[in-house]
């Protein structure tokens, strides 16, 4: 075994090795829920009715071929319906299976997706700053909290970036997945999350080109401070925790 | 630690705990080379430059929202002009930096992109059926060989698909995306493997993106015999191996 012998395993389909593993969902254990529960005492703020009218580049070929992550942004705002378009075109739910569980505009390994989206909100007409929940069934935000000093918080939580430091705060939103992986470990069990890495990242490519099709440039941010972001959400860490972030923001003339 | 603590551990950003180690990189060691070399006596295929042209179904909001993994196919073949595309959508070449890695038109941590595409092609306009390798930089077919019993591997490597059952051998094309680790460790070291995984989640939505914008229709397959593909495509499982697959065909009416 090579030096990075454990980490190269975990890239690979081990589906063979663990058939005998008797599933969580194979023993009749109770499956969890396909999203997660909200006060119902919450502030709740619609969302626009998602509509292509929204976008301005609309060629696909086009998307595809001028995608660049983008970590220099315009002080413009993103409007309330090019916000709520980014949201559905990242998890937006598009139609039921007949087992319940939801289809989105991406894939998923049997469906189970194990994100939530949450939002760090800089420039978004009509909202104001803070901290947000997307609600995938609802097409609703869910306003969690103001943050103080927020953009020095973004600094710490997304650490130095080699190219552009410090450049996440200026975005004009933030997004921020985490996964509940125990929803894919309930049907997959340790073979689960492999397929969780690799469906947050389609959940981004989409992020990249329909923030590219509203003239808005987006950048994943695959490292940053674990605890600090978890801590922030309220996140227990185990459970639930964030998993990949992303920087969206209109693009400098 | 919860029983899936290891397997979760994985899915973190654990940079911060692992700054301390020296990469290969820092350490001075020669880069990898970016792709992978191939015998110039290979015979070599010249793919339609592409063009979006080929586009049908070219806008970005239908695209998005029309997206399902397709596991039912017509008997259509796909035009070279199509595949030229999707290879174009997945791994083509879009710019160069200043370090001489190569951007495409889908992000990766660092530019190093790991992945090579092997096809397995079964009903493309003017190509016999058989292994191929795409050449990003040449844009270009490398023709590795004609496989015996062609659709019962297949059937071997996709193993039982629940809903489908061999349902890949009746795609146009079979993608295998496999991945060269050591050109993301040399810079980041074990903190590599987390973004390989995400990384090919991108490619993996503009495979169905594209897919979805000339008609056709895509389904990852994150199950698979690993043994047995890396095998049939003479990888050596460690220091290169198959990471995730994709089958597209044309959509039946």
């Amino acid at each position: 075994m090579t030096r990075y012998g454990q980490q190269r395993q975990f890239l690979k389909s081990n589906f063979h090795e663990f058939k005998h593993i008797k599933t969580d969902k194979i023993k009749g254990i109770t499956q969890p829920p396909i999203v997660k529960p909200f006060d119902p005492n919450s502030v709740l703020i619609d969302l626009p009715k998602v509509s292509k009218d929204v976008v301005s580049n609309d060629n696909i070929f086009d998307c595809i071929d001028q995608r660049r992550s983008t970590r220099f942004y315009s002080a413009d705002t993103l409007s309330l319906e090019e916000l709520s378009y980014l949201l559905w075109a990242t998890q937006g739910i598009t139609g039921m299976n007949k087992n319940g569980l939801t289809m989105r505009t991406v894939p998923c390994s049997g469906a189970t997706h194990t994100f939530e989206t949450y939002l760090m909100i800089m420039r978004v007409e009509g909202i104001q700053q803070g901290i947000y929940r997307y609600l995938p069934v609802e097409h609703k935000l869910l306003f969690m909290f103001e943050l103080d000093e927020l953009e020095q918080k973004i600094d710490a939580v997304t650490l130095d970036q080699p190219f552009v430091p410090n450049f996440a705060k200026k975005a004009a939103v933030l997004f921020a997945w985490s996964t509940t992986p125990y929803r894919s470990e309930w049907k997959y069990d340790i073979s689960a999350h492999k397929k969780i890495l690799i469906d947050v990242g389609h959940v981004c490519q989409n992020l990249y080109l329909s923030s590219e099709s509203i003239g808005a440039g987006a950048c994943a941010i695959g490292i940053y401070d674990q605890k600090l972001i978890d801590e922030i959400l309220a996140l227990d860490g185990d459970e639930e925790f964030v998993i990949y972030m992303g920087a969206v923001g209109k693009k400098r003339e």
